[in-house]
């Protein structure tokens, strides 16, 4: 078994993504590092939600490096928070946490202290600490070069930077949200609706529910949709709601793309309504 | 040298590709695992030519996990192919197989049973198959966790789903194919006229030929093209004819996007006809 | 710490990477290797600079691969160079060795020996040498398995293909230069114009200074631009000129597209001049 711990690299900045692994190679040349560089930019929501999937699948004690970081030379902190599961996440501390925190995983954080933890020689360049503070920071904690206690000064967990959490909600009528995100290659659509909160309503798989779709107010779209476990349950091209990968309610066409035929896209200006 | 062997993933739904690594680390720490994330949507003919090419240049031995599924969560079967050369095919059976069937390459076949080989905790949500039973069954399998015969019941390699092959043809006039995929980053395209049956018409390198390009019957594309053994021999945007990495005729331009100057497109109602 | 020196491929015909990975696996399961296949298309001194950053970032004795090869299959060179640092840069000499050569970092190169060092039964193809000749020769050198000297003939290092090096020039008014890359996914322009040369300026970060953008003479952006250390120090949607990642100055907008608002490209046509 190998006796250090991987490194999973997440960011919106995308490229290569070779030089972050180049890093660790560097400080190690055992060392397992991988990078998944297709976040969303500027989406700290989207960014802790693919932590927090992240976390679930991969073992613990993996480090995990999350760099969505519009503010990055700026004065936000930077941090290493320790996973109550073994492991740690490496951050800016802008929110990208929220849920960790929300999850109460986390049972220590600390500061990075940038003097003694950036990469040598990178003076001079503040737009690309995904490189010269995470990437290398991950990779000598990880390597046993550096300790947890090593990183800088602790803070209060309670510190840490969150977003209001914003989950769909359930009442008689039905469940109500936006759209959060999508899975552009397909062109479906996730909400922020939990599917154990849709739960509640009792739909019961292979029956039709009502989906009004609305921007800034004005509904753009408004059906009978069938909800079912996948999308080749609807006929080609037709609508289905689902339980989406991550733990939120789905909605797209069998073998099409909704986002595209409907003009739906993200955000909380397009609201969503499932009526049983 | 490692002991276990490699898992390739490949996909048609992209993303960062990272929980499938996870899962395999998750399962054994000791799995190298990649994700080839960049099929085209839904195109299970393309799955089985990409799938061949990966066969021919990774070692004997490999896992490999092929993951095209618009019937995901329906009725379709999930299957483990054991290739005579060693090493599995882990798919749905839509079709995904039928060059390695048609090559001979299968010597048995086994249905998951998904009650005993899906993710722990991975219940309720169906549309994620390549996650919570391909990549998990490919771990567990080259990990020594679980044998071949412990996927589930074995069923005829004859049963296997396979679609009717459709080369392109040779005759008096030429060859006689369509645009059965395409390179988009350069604009190029590929029929589905093997190299091998375009070399019966001794076509000598640096010859002219006639190219005609019909949409739906209507000719949109009919010119004097060189064939020759590379891009570089026509000149700069020059059209050219040449022999493509995977075994068929590709057709291109020096430098630009064939693709892009003549819209043209992939499908069957792209159809080419070559003509010495 | 592993024996056998990691392998990384750039190259610009993207793909999943997946088949130059598995080429290394046959050769030596023991090989690592990755795959950096986002360069812009044709674009030799991009693949100079990147090229260069890797070498920086990943540890001596690696050996890259770099794939932007327009003239594949011509009579342009293959070669294998030495670098001082230890490690090797195999790749077409067509001009992706200069920054190399300028910086007097090569030792040695030889010209590839097709006729000993290509993929066996990969004749007949003459498209794809980043698989055939360019992987494999890698590969089987990280293995120990052929020497610098069975790569094929030595010839001079002075006679390296080069393209005249362009940086952006300062005089008594300031900087110019021109757009030479771009980071797609922010929209984020990089200039030509060395931070080094630039620091002669004595501008400090933090004062504003006078940007003009011309496209082919004409000029379609003039204006005042806070020069800084990152982003977020101009307000959203604002201006900033700053240091960026790989030596050159940058030019950006908060939080979103300066590409896009501003409709500016990237080239030699698209001139920047920065006055302070």
């Amino acid at each position: 078994m190998p006796s250090k711990p991987c490194i999973l690299q997440q960011n919106d900045f995308g490229g290569d993504g070779s030089v972050l692994i180049g890093i660790c190679k560097s400080v190690d040349p055992e060392l397992e590092s991988y990078v998944a560089g297709g976040l969303p930019r500027f989406d700290i929501p989207r960014a802790s939600i693919s932590l927090e999937n992240k976390i679930r699948y991969w073992p613990d004690g993996t480090v995990f490096v999350s760099v969505v970081d519009p503010g990055v030379g700026t004065e936000r902190r930077s941090c290493v928070a320790r996973l109550k599961s073994g492991g740690y996440v490496i951050t800016p501390d802008n929110g990208t946490l929220t849920l960790q925190v929300a999850g109460e995983q986390i049972s220590e954080v600390r500061q990075i202290d940038e003097a003694a933890n950036r990469l040598p020689d990178s003076a001079g360049c503040e737009i690309f600490h995904g490189r010269d503070l995470f990437a290398y920071t991950a990779a000598r904690l990880a390597a046993g070069q550096i300790t947890f206690e090593d990183v800088g000064p602790a803070y209060p967990v309670e510190e840490i930077v969150t977003y209001q959490l914003d989950y769909g909600k359930i009442d008689e009528e039905g469940a109500h949200g936006y759209f959060s995100g999508c899975m552009q290659t397909f062109g479906n659509l996730e909400t922020n609706i939990r599917i154990r909160d849709f739960e509640a309503l009792s739909v019961s798989q292979g029956s039709m529910v009502r989906v009004v779709i609305r921007q800034e107010g004005k509904t753009v779209f408004d059906r009978a949709v069938l909800y079912h476990k996948s999308f080749g349950y609807a006929p080609p091209g037709g609508e289905i709601l689902y339980n989406s990968s991550t733990g939120f309610m789905g909605l797209g066409l069998n073998k099409e793309s909704f986002m595209e035929r409907y003009g739906v896209g993200v955000g909380k200006e397009w609201t969503i309504d499932i009526k049983p």
